[in-house]
């Protein structure tokens, strides 16, 4: 029984995966996951397209690429640490295309207003990663391919008001994964106005 | 320590409140978890104001009760099962009054690019969600109040780059709360394209 407080402070990304498969029912008890989180009156407007086949995990992979190379990189370049920058280029140049599994997360606009798809798709795609994390499964959540949305509808088939939100590259970590690095609360939380300190010193 | 799943498949909202406080270190706790979300290029681009002020905390409240009443609950009288409606209605008139602790969820542009922002905070807000859960608080997700920016960034003296992107109610849960109610993923998963059943029959 993974703790939930460990899995909240180890849920990370995983840009690199193995070769190994991941069956269908640990991708049941991730997607399981994803579908409990709340959503705007419990419309439950998510839709999930998970893509095992080479060629459509391929192309998604590569739309990833050219958002991230179209732009995206030559943006990050003066504002990334060059860590986190080497990281995500081995991701979108190679390491996403070898995830064995993408979660294609979508909001549905006939199912609700699409102004309250991502208060209710993001909480469901954080349930699903962190459902992968206490599984041990590595993942890694990017929104670079739906800023092509038209190929990736296409891709996927969707329907005109299902909307591609997000894409998690799901597989088994290449290698053990450090601790996520975060910036305390305390200098992210204020009282009662912006600005005042969390904590009365 | 609580189950990860157990939480999962427990959170859903609260909208009534007993009078019991909440102490500081178990908000600590609620915040340190959402700190852990993921967010693009790490960049951590949330804030939290706790707001226990009471006359901070009705007004967010009001704003809530004059979204929901100003038009949201016209349209939800015909879209919504007459349960859920009920809830709503009590928790915007009253039950969220009542809640000791309002956590205003915001991002901040000032740090990542705006439209990379739900898929930062959102995420953040579901950790926070869950962490409630798995210690026993009531929460409640709600976005109405944000529809009326201005108001709600003067009273929490917000810098123009920071945005409001939700409200977390939380206290303890006046009555014990029933399951969450979710559509299966089987309904929500397809296999590689849309309308292919996940699972081979």
């Amino acid at each position: 029984m993974p703790d939930f407080f460990d899995v909240v402070h180890t849920q990370r990304a995983c840009r690199s995966f193995s070769d190994d498969d991941v069956p269908d029912e640990l991708l049941a008890k991730v997607l399981d996951a994803a579908t409990f989180a709340p959503s705007a009156e419990n419309k439950q407007p998510w839709a999930f397209v998970v893509v095992r086949d080479p060629d459509t995990r391929g192309r998604i992979a590569e739309l990833t690429r050219q958002v991230w190379e179209g732009g995206a990189r030559q943006y990050e370049e003066t504002h990334l640490d060059a860590r986190i920058l080497a990281d995500v280029d081995q991701g979108t140049t190679g390491g996403f295309a070898r995830a064995p599994v993408a979660v294609v997360v979508c909001g549905d606009a006939g199912s609700a207003f699409e102004s309250t798809l991502p208060s209710s798709v993001f909480p469901a795609t954080q349930n699903l990663l962190l459902a992968a994390t206490a599984l041990g499964l590595g993942s890694a959540l990017t929104t670079l391919a739906t800023a092509m949305r038209d190929e990736l509808s296409t891709s996927l088939a969707l329907p005109d008001t299902v909307k591609p939100m997000a894409v998690v590259f799901l597989g088994w970590p290449a290698k053990k994964l450090g601790p996520p690095k975060r910036v305390s609360y305390r200098e992210k939380t204020h009282r009662d106005r912006y600005g005042e300190s969390f904590w009365r010193s």
